[in-house]
């Protein structure tokens, strides 16, 4: 039997290019796992519970970045996280033996609330976090979870509450490990980290227009100053660009071609933004088809859901037989 | 059409005559009220989710209790709050803006930790204790919830829930106010509150026996020292069970032979003890054949469930509408 692997996206925002490489990741793992993908609109909540008017836009957003990258509907599980109601469901049953100090220290929960000058995230939902990110991979007795590095430290206690929960009822979870894919480290377009709070990110469905403005802006090597001076691509964000989207041949040769100052910065982004829209250009036609095909999607969140509750709702079953539950 | 009410009992335990007062309550609400009666098992996982091997017994002995004090399965609807999966939907999204502080504040919380010397109750689950029992009543969009005034600081957060919520997201929620039964403030057996904790319970389901036992050693007035002492009925826990079993009449003349001791303890306590043996013996009767009779408990159920989750999807479902998700 196949195993299992469960993921998801925040529907904070449209997905960017961080995103693209681990939806890539995703699209290669479909027929060697039962995979499990879901729109964590619920996640979204716990920093947009303020203001959700945009929630439900970037969820269908997120489903349709998903298939236009190849994410396959009749190979995986695409739904949207609030309508499968045994989340909750285990997330409750896992809050009981979660200890608050354990997710006050996650280092995540510490840097974000550090951002928080309004004092909007000091709720018990943004707290219970982790908790509930625990619950989506648990619920289907997922064995792999393919994520960024950043979130290893959620991953780990996920691995924890697996392990808790076997420990008091039964062995119901297995404990799963992390897949993390090996991808370029893509900064944004200002050289920090890609975030859509900096205003600095380059979007899946960015077109022609928009990625040839967002890569002639891009920070490149701040050291190489003068077209003349030599420049090291190690240093360079354009150069991970290129790792990601340029042929391997070629991505040698710019990097000497950079040492030597042969190539300047101006040519080295031609190149990258013509590639970045010849790789693009798929999702984006079929980005465009699917934007027009509601019927299509709600069938697809339909099925999906379907799908998901019937694994779900069998883990519940589980669940509640090991707690002791009438 | 009739207003709503919901209320419930914490499945962390048999049912006891404080209890009793509040069922008995119940009762007399079924027919000008549309009644929402759960057992409520996941609060009772809050403080015992390391030894669940008695929470299902306790969550049917407890729908025993219920029936065989008079209410009635066809017009109210009794469940288990587990068997309901939007109670821990409505949770999680009142999570989102629960603020921690509010949480931590509330009096009934900084006393039970107080209490809790291995540190077993610091932890998501017992911190949202009162926001799950907020999803609880909102969830059947109640007008009202008759509890004990125990749980007064709890609806007040209720009410808060409601309020926060509407004004987020739209008015979905009445804001509930709170029926307190007007009863006698009973005792457990040695003059302390009446909690399974300090095993001084009398239970709905004491036989004659039992009650013979308890009544007998259970603390009067310890001013009262001698037979030829004068009393003060006023301040004896036997005289609070008399108001509660007792007839208006006997209750009057107990009050004033107590004063001018021309009666005893001994007598006192034998007249409560018949008449809470009579009192009880209805219910013990229907308790018995109900105890034999499995199928009618799980049709019971089974039909509760139903009912109830018809009524929370629809919740539920206006609950997403207004939130704003997909």
């Amino acid at each position: 039997m196949k195993k299992t692997i469960a993921s998801g996206n925040r529907a904070s925002g449209r997905l960017h290019l961080g995103h693209f490489q681990l939806l890539k990741y995703w699209v290669t793992l479909q027929d060697e796992y039962d995979c499990y993908y879901f729109v964590a609109d619920l996640h979204a909540l716990t920093t947009m519970y303020q203001d959700t008017r945009e929630v439900a836009e970037y969820s269908r957003d997120i489903l349709i970045d998903w298939l236009s990258v190849g994410l396959d509907p009749e190979r995986s599980t695409l739904f949207v996280q609030s309508q499968v109601p045994a989340h909750s469901e285990l997330f409750v049953l896992f809050s009981m033996f979660s200890q608050l100090g354990r997710l006050y220290r996650l280092p995540t929960y510490k840097e974000r609330l550090r951002e928080d000058e309004t004092h909007s995230l000091v709720t018990l939902g943004f707290l219970g976090y982790p908790a509930l990110q625990a619950a989506d991979i648990l619920i289907y007795r997922a064995h792999a979870v393919p994520v960024g590095l950043d979130q290893a430290s959620h991953v780990e206690l996920t691995r924890e509450v697996a392990r808790g929960f076997n420990r008091l009822y039964g062995n119901v979870f297995p404990v799963p490990t992390t897949l993390h894919p090996k991808v370029a480290n893509l900064s944004g377009t200002d050289g920090r980290k890609m975030s859509k709070s900096y205003d600095n990110c380059i979007y899946i469905s960015d077109g022609p227009d928009a990625l040839q403005k967002k890569i002639g802006t891009m920070f490149s090597n701040p050291e190489r100053k003068r077209r003349s001076d030599p420049g090291d691509a190690e240093k360079c964000n354009v150069y991970e660009f290129h790792k990601c989207f340029t042929d391997a041949e070629t991505v040698v040769r710019i990097k000497a071609e950079c040492a030597d100052a042969s190539i300047g910065c101006v040519d080295c982004k031609r190149i990258l933004l013509e590639n970045m829209i010849e790789a693009l250009s798929g999702p984006r036609e079929k980005r465009k088809r699917l934007e027009a095909d509601h019927a299509y999607l709600d069938e697809v969140l339909r099925k999906g859901r379907e799908r998901a509750c019937i694994a779900a709702d069998a883990t519940m079953r589980e669940v509640k037989k090991a707690v002791g539950l009438l």
